[in-house]
C-alpha cells in the first residue's frame, strides 16, 4: 500500500483521458460539480464528509513510474499519453464545504475546476470519499443528536468495509458527534478519543463472573466498567459489579464507572440496574447500552424511560444500510476564455443536470435558523435584496422575507493547485457539524416524517436551466427518452 | 499508512490483553470461531471472502515502536504489558474456508486457536475482513448468477467505501464472478482486467454526439464501445454509433464493440438497438446495461426480453443495503492440556453460541449437490456411517442416507504461525467460487423465496451443546434473562 492511489480511477476516465490527449484538448478547463440527489436514512438532510481524505489523494496526486508501468502493461494508450500522465499535477482549483457541514440534494457540494483529463481521473476518488464520508457523519449524527445527553461511541469497526475504510469511518462518525471510537488504529491515526474495557469473553474464561470483574478491576483501575449481561443482568452480573465495586472498588479508591448492557430488554434492565447502583450508593455509575442500536432504537429506549448515559453503537455507524449517491457532472467548459454551461438533460426531469459554474448561499433568519439554500451562478451577488427565488424542479416562484443573513458555502480548498485551507482539528469539525446541526429546523432534522429543507435556483441560474432545458425540450417518449 | 495495521483493533481487546497478562494468563490457549447468524439479500448462502486480507494483516502482526508510544500515551497500560506487546508474535494455527466458499450460518467459517492475548487482537481485524469481504463477494455472485450468459463488470469504486476499502472489495467482487472492474488500482495490485470506455462528460463536452464518438475511436481503436444514451438511444445515440461504426471503424478495419444504455427503459430499448446494431450488419457488437442494476432488476430485464451481452452494475456490489454480521466467538479454552468448550447463553436461542473446538464438513450426493452441513467436534470422523444429526437450533432428529460423499471445509492457514496456505490466484478463486454455486440446489440459490439449507451439528456436538445449555437452562423471564 503506498500513499499514492492516484491510479484509483475508473478506467474511462483515462480512457476519455487519452482522446483528449490525442485529439489536443488536454488545456481546455472544465467545471465539474458533486451533488447527490436523496438525503439517505429517510431524512432530510446529509452531513458531508470526506474532504480529508479528498485533500490528501489531491495532494499526493501523481502517477509513478509503477503506475505508467502498469497501464503502459494494458496495451491501450500511446507512449505519448503514457508520458504526458507521468508528468501531470493537479493545477486547479476546488472549492468545497467543510466537513460536518449540513447539505442538501441538488446543490453543489465540491466544485473542481481544472484541466478536463485530471478532472476526470479526480472523478472516482473525490466521490468515493465523499460518498463513504457523509453517510458515515449522517449516520453518526441522526444517532448522536437522537442520543440528547447521552454520549455515543463507536464500536464499529468490526462491522467496517475494512480496516482502512472502517478507519475513515471512525473519523467521519467523530465529527458527527460520536465521543470516542473503540478503533485504537484511529485514535492513533487521528487522535481521537479511544474506548473499550471488556467483552463477553472475558467473562466467560473465568470461573465466575465475580472474579473476571475482580481481575478486570485489578489490571485496569481506570477503566471500571463491568459487562453485566454475559449471564443474568440483574440476578448476576448487576450484583456482582456492585459487590466488586463495594469489596475492591471502594476500599482502594477506584472509581465505580459503570456497567455495559448488550442484550436483552434493554430499558427494563436497565431502569432496574439504575435502582441497583442508586440504592447502593453509585449515583455516578453510569449505565452504557449497546447491541446494534440505531437512531430508532434510541428513541424507543427514551420512550420506555430507559436509563443511561452511554450508548454504543456500530452497525449503524460503520455499515449502514443506505447510500449518499453522490456525482459527478460536468456543469461547464471555457472556450476562448468564455465560461459556456452544459447540462445532462434525463428523461427523468430531477436527473437533469443544473447549469454552469455555480456556488450555493445559505439564507438565515434573526436567529441563525437555516430557511433555505440558493444555488447561484459563481460570480450572482446573493442577499443584497429580497429577490424571487425559483425552485429547481419544480419552478415554482418563490418569495423570501427581509430578516435574514446569507452565508456563502463552499470554501477555496485548492487555487491553482496550491492547498490554501488550513485543515480544522477534529475536534473543531466535530463542534462545527453540531453548530451546523443546530442551525437547522427542528422538523428538517427530525428522524420520523421531516419537512423537506428548500434548496431553490436563484433567478439568473433558474432562468439558464430553463433556456438550456428549452432548447431540448420537446416531448417525452414512454421509454425516458427526450424527442425534440 | 502502513503496511502493519496491528494497531486496527478495539481497545477493548487490549485493555482484557492487559488483564490476562497481569493475571499472568497470557500463555492460555484459547479457540474463536468466526460466524454469522443470518444470510444476506434475503438469501440462502452466502459467498465467504476476505481470508486474503486476514492472511496479509496476521503476516504484518506486529506493534512497532510507533504503536507502543501511542499507547503508552493514553496512560492506561502499565510498561510491563507494553513490552510484551512489543515482542507479541502470532503463534497459533488459523483454519478457515478458501476465498469464494458456500457458507451458511451458525457454521465455524474461521476457527483461531491462539493465546488469549493475540486471539483478543485478531479479533477485530478478522471480523471488518470477513464481513466486508463476504457481504460484497456475494452480492457480486447473485447478480452474476442472475446475468447467466451476460457478464457483469464491476463500476462501483465511486460509491465504495473509501479507496483501499473500495479497492477491496473489487477483489471481492471479482471473486464472486465480475468478469472485470473499472478501478485501475485494483488492476494493479490484483491483476483484475479492467474496462471502461467513456462517460456522458466526453459526449457532453462536444459539439455533437457523433463528433465525441469519432473521437474516442480515433484515440481508442480497441474499445470502440460507445455511450449511447446522452440525448435519445434510438434516434440519436444509436443513429451515431452505427454511423460511425460505418464510416470510420469499417473502413479502417477497427472492430465496432457495440454501445452501452445507462438511463432509460433498458429492456425496450435494448430490444430495439439490437435490432438497428443487427440490421446494420453488427451482429457482434454487444450491449451494454448499467444503470443502478442488482440482481433483481437483472431478472426483470431478462423476463421483459431486454437484449445485453453485459452489465455494469456499482452500487449493489460495492455499497449492498445489507451485513453479513459475522461475530467471532470463544469456542474453548485449554486447561491442563485438556479443550475445555465454553459456552455463551442467550435469551435469544440462537443468539447461544455453539461450544467447543469444531470444524465444519460438507455432505454431497452422488452427482456432487450438497445436501447439507455437519457441524462438529474437530476430531470427530464424520461420513463412515449413516448418523443421525441433530438441528443446532431446533434439535430435531434427522437422518441421512447412504448415497454420499463428505469434505472437510476448513482448511489449515497458518499452523503454529506460520502460513501452510498456498493463496490461490484470483482466477482460480473466482472458478472455485463459480464451482461452489453450482454446487448448492437451485432452489438454495434462488434470489426469489429460495429455501433453506440445512446446517446441523454432529451427534457428540449436539449432546455437548444440549448438555451445556441445560446446566444454565431454567426459565427465560420477560425481560430476556436467563433464571437458573
Amino acid at each position: 500500500m503506498s500513499d499514492n492511489l492516484t491510479l484509483a480511477t475508473d478506467l474511462y476516465e483515462l480512457t476519455m483521458g487519452n482522446t483528449y490527449f490525442l485529439e489536443g484538448d488536454f488545456n481546455e478547463q472544465v467545471y465539474f460539480d458533486i451533488f447527490f440527489r436523496r438525503n439517505p436514512f429517510g431524512g432530510e438532510y446529509t452531513i458531508s464528509c470526506g474532504l480529508y481524505e479528498i485533500i490528501n489523494y489531491i495532494r499526493n496526486f501523481r502517477f509513478d513510474d509503477e503506475d505508467i508501468e502498469y497501464l503502459r502493461s494494458l496495451g491501450a494508450f500511446p507512449d505519448e499519453f503514457l508520458s504526458y500522465l507521468k508528468g501531470l499535477k493537479f493545477k486547479g482549483d476546488l472549492f468545497a464545504v467543510p466537513d460536518g457541514t449540513a447539505i442538501f440534494p441538488n446543490e453543489p457540494i465540491i466544485t473542481v475546476k481544472t484541466d478536463i483529463i485530471v478532472a476526470q481521473i479526480l472523478e472516482t476518488a473525490l466521490l468515493s470519499y465523499f460518498n463513504h464520508g457523509s453517510l458515515v457523519a449522517t449516520s453518526a449524527k441522526r444517532i448522536t443528536h437522537e442520543a440528547g445527553e447521552a454520549s455515543v461511541s463507536e464500536f464499529g469497526l468490526r462491522r467496517g468495509p475494512g480496516i482502512i475504510g472502517g478507519t475513515e469511518a471512525s473519523r467521519a462518525a467523530f465529527i458527527g458527534g460520536c465521543c470516542s471510537t473503540s478503533n485504537t488504529y484511529a485514535g492513533k491515526l487521528y487522535g481521537i478519543p479511544v474506548s473499550g474495557t471488556q467483552a463477553h469473553s472475558s467473562i466467560q474464561k473465568e470461573k465466575t463472573e465475580e472474579i473476571a470483574f475482580l481481575k478486570h478491576a485489578k489490571a485496569n483501575p481506570n477503566n471500571c466498567l463491568f459487562l453485566v449481561d454475559t449471564y443474568n443482568v440483574l440476578k448476576s452480573g448487576m450484583v456482582n459489579a456492585i459487590k466488586v465495586a463495594n469489596e475492591y472498588l471502594k476500599p482502594n479508591g477506584i472509581t465505580f464507572r459503570g456497567v455495559r448492557i448488550d442484550s436483552g430488554d434493554l430499558a427494563y434492565l436497565s431502569i432496574r440496574a439504575r435502582k441497583m447502583l442508586d440504592d447502593a450508593g453509585y449515583k455516578e455509575a453510569k449505565i452504557c447500552l449497546s447491541n446494534g442500536l440505531d437512531e430508532f432504537a434510541v428513541r424507543e429506549l427514551k420512550r420506555r424511560g430507559a436509563k443511561f448515559d452511554l450508548i454504543g453503537a456500530g452497525d449503524c455507524i460503520l455499515s449502514p444500510n443506505d447510500r449518499v449517491g453522490g456525482v459527478y457532472k460536468l456543469a461547464a467548459v471555457e472556450e476562448d476564455g468564455l465560461i459556456i454551461p452544459k447540462i445532462k438533460i434525463s428523461g427523468t426531469p430531477d436527473k437533469t443536470t443544473i447549469p454552469g459554474y455555480k456556488t450555493v448561499y445559505r439564507i438565515y433568519n434573526g436567529d441563525g435558523i437555516a430557511l433555505g439554500d440558493v444555488v447561484a451562478l459563481y460570480d450572482e451577488i446573493i442577499g443584497e435584496d429580497d429577490y424571487p427565488l425559483v425552485h429547481p424542479l419544480e419552478l415554482n416562484g418563490r418569495k423570501l422575507g427581509t430578516d435574514y443573513y446569507v452565508r456563502k458555502m463552499q470554501e477555496p480548498i485548492f487555487l491553482n493547485g496550491e492547498l490554501v485551507y488550513d485543515i480544522p482539528s477534529i475536534f473543531d469539525s466535530q463542534a462545527y457539524c453540531e453548530r451546523e446541526h443546530k442551525s437547522l429546523p427542528n422538523e428538517v432534522t427530525d428522524i420520523i416524517k421531516p419537512k423537506k429543507y428548500p434548496v431553490v435556483l436563484s433567478n439568473q441560474l433558474g432562468q439558464l436551466k430553463k433556456n438550456m432545458v428549452g432548447e431540448y425540450l420537446g416531448n417525452i417518449d414512454g421509454h425516458g427518452q427526450y424527442v425534440k
